[in-house]
């Protein structure tokens, strides 16, 4: 017997990654987003949202990310169904983090377990896409493929969609600063530049690679040079107050590398331990401290399983 | 007692390999150029070259690539020793296929070796580099450094010099076919456009990133999907006649993938067996038989081994 509702659990992510501007992204293990769906006798889908920043999301089904993503898979599905969804947010819109992409997620995984599982995880990931481009307005899947499938995740095409899954080494550890400051997604967009030269474009490919190749292997010190990013990071640091000196504290602090996740301003930093990823975070929130911002920090390994089915 | 005199053998080279423009290169078994390198009384470096295409190729040691990274070796380790060298040239200079690397990374390793090796191998590179600049007049690494190293080669950046060897699948067979027609490096190179959409670039970033994973996994479809370049090749297409036949012959006998070999006229193909290699190979020779151009098929194993040594 299917069941009727279904409570489950999307963490945040971080898109970019340095290098992978607009073709990387990795699934962390905090903060989440806890959607809870429920089917209902009426068609349509009704919308309700708490948590942190709740108020600026809308709960029009077309224009909420979680929303959009039901309603497209509902279409590809061929089903009228209706569903109520909650949304708890524990991901602050606009943080840099997927939260936008969690809530779609969280949309699109739920309703598809209520259905059955008519489609696979994978199939999944164009719902998702549908669904975030409700808050940015384009098709991105940075945030939404970790988002759903967990791990470190490469979009090497998006026409047609293409997407691999890297292995993560034993050790590569995370560490996440949300300062309370916001960023608007779309004016970060627009700082980047519309083209580049072509010596920058083989610089960034490069690096890409080199962070791929760093992956297999476990090559931190390789992974560290080729944490940079060409594309968008260089405009962007001028949206975030304090880039430079929480930059260079996770430095100083062991981190293998340190970059704007997402469009910012939550940054994050890789390490090799636990330990060390924790002293990353506190120097990083220390140092934005400095500027006159509080901020959220969470260190853990990249999470690589998909979203929790809470029950 | 160190050497006299010492023979070296050093092999062409395929640059840029698709999705890797300027930054990816990988060493073949055939066809190569065979050094004679000659401690001598007198100062100064005297060649003589022989072979194919050797008249155009000038014989001062100032503007020949093996002499210029002779000279540029010398100067690093502060030798004012004087050789004779012989090429025998047996890459046809404007193949696309690194003629003017081999010669140059002959040069230097066997000078290195008549002196007792002061530099490892991969100090070496940076010599290799100054002596093709002689040829290209720009700093590059593609081809120098698989024919240096052997096995394919990523440049994750230039300044600093940083350089990846990545693993190669073990059934991953390369075919080339060197059509009778030559190309103007500093001409293709010209084709090319300075800038590029930033969406080109990360399409591109993503490709080489798609290429690099599966090397380490063996992921021949992934490979096949990734080998694509954006930034040259479809500028230079038009400098082949032919290329769309010859393209499409190898992908219609097995070719995972297939591209220009540096700026061309060689293409190259790769494969998942040598039978299938040389079906490959057989049936773009004939597509460029029937544009009028009688061609050179030369299919292997990629060459994982450094020059080899000959006496």
């Amino acid at each position: 017997m299917s069941k009727d509702s279904v409570r489950i659990k999307v963490s945040a992510s971080v898109a970019n990654v340095s290098c992978g501007f607009d073709c990387l992204g990795y699934s962390l293990e905090e903060p989440a987003d806890i959607l809870t769906i429920t089917k209902r006798e009426k068609p349509g889908i009704e919308i309700t949202i708490s948590g942190t920043g709740a108020d600026s999301i809308s709960t029009l089904a077309g224009r909420n990310t979680a929303g959009k993503g039901i309603l497209s898979l509902l279409t590809a599905v061929d089903q009228q169904l209706g569903f109520t969804v909650h949304i708890e947010k524990g991901i602050f819109p606009g943080s840099g983090l997927g939260s936008s992409a969690a809530s779609a997620v969280g949309g699109v995984v739920g309703v598809n377990l209520l259905l059955g599982s008519p489609l696979k995880p994978s199939e999944l990931l164009i719902h998702c896409m549908a669904g975030e481009a409700a808050a940015s307005g384009d098709f991105h899947a940075d945030n939404v493929a970790p988002a759903l499938l967990g791990s470190i995740i490469l979009i090497r095409s998006y026409d047609p969609l293409d997407i691999v899954s890297l292995p993560i080494p034993e050790n590569l550890f995370s560490t996440v600063v949300l300062p309370e400051l916001s960023i608007n997604t779309k004016k970060a967009r627009a700082l980047v530049p519309r083209h580049v030269p072509i010596k920058t474009a083989v610089e960034q490919a490069g690096n890409l690679a080199g962070f791929t190749s760093a992956m297999y292997t476990g090559d931190f010190e390789l992974l560290g040079r080729s944490m940079i990013d060409l594309l968008a990071e260089p405009y962007r640091q001028e949206l975030i107050p304090g880039y430079h000196s929480v930059h260079q504290a996770s430095l100083d602090n062991g981190a293998i590398g340190c970059g704007i996740s997402g469009s910012g301003p939550a940054l994050f930093a890789f390490s090799d331990s636990l330990e060390t990823a924790m002293k990353i975070g506190l120097a990083m929130e220390k140092a934005f401290k400095h500027e006159g911002f509080v901020s959220e920090v969470y260190s853990s390994k990249i999470r690589v399983e998909p979203p929790e089915i809470l029950d």
